[in-house]
């Protein structure tokens, strides 16, 4: 499945946040990833963001797409990520 | 359609974006936005948005889903936007 996560972390939990998005996923935009995940590597990097939040300070939105047969993504201005972009 | 609109613009024209956003739009997170919008308003959302940015400096990403049947919206954390929230 192709997933986006966006979030908005406290400084001083932010950069083990980026740390950990950046194993699963590409670097899209500030605060915002994206990329093909496995349900497996899913469910990792969800406890692993779980771990390192604070839940009643920081946010994660995660958008599943379990295809990506129905959706499409425009850049206006400047691509900021450098990663092949699949959908 | 359903679409997902991450920015990352310099700081002198952010209000101005988040404000064109929130026209159309529900905002979810900083620098996120989501929400249902029709083709005619998706198509003046854009024009605003390039009218209103400095493409070689700024960054907006759209994603869209013509329907909502194959994805999710996950939430960890902090819900910080208001409004009802669709998928």
């Amino acid at each position: 499945m192709f997933i986006i996560v966006v979030y908005d972390i406290c400084d001083n939990r932010v950069v083990r946040i980026l740390k950990i998005c950046r194993k699963y996923l590409n670097w899209v935009q500030n605060s915002v990833f994206e990329g093909e995940i496995t349900k497996a590597n899913f469910v990792k990097l969800k406890a692993e963001l779980e771990k390192n939040m604070k839940k009643e300070e920081d946010s994660v939105i995660i958008y599943g797409l379990r295809t990506t047969l129905y959706s499409f993504r425009e850049t206006i201005g400047k691509e900021k990520g450098g990663e092949e972009i699949i959908i």
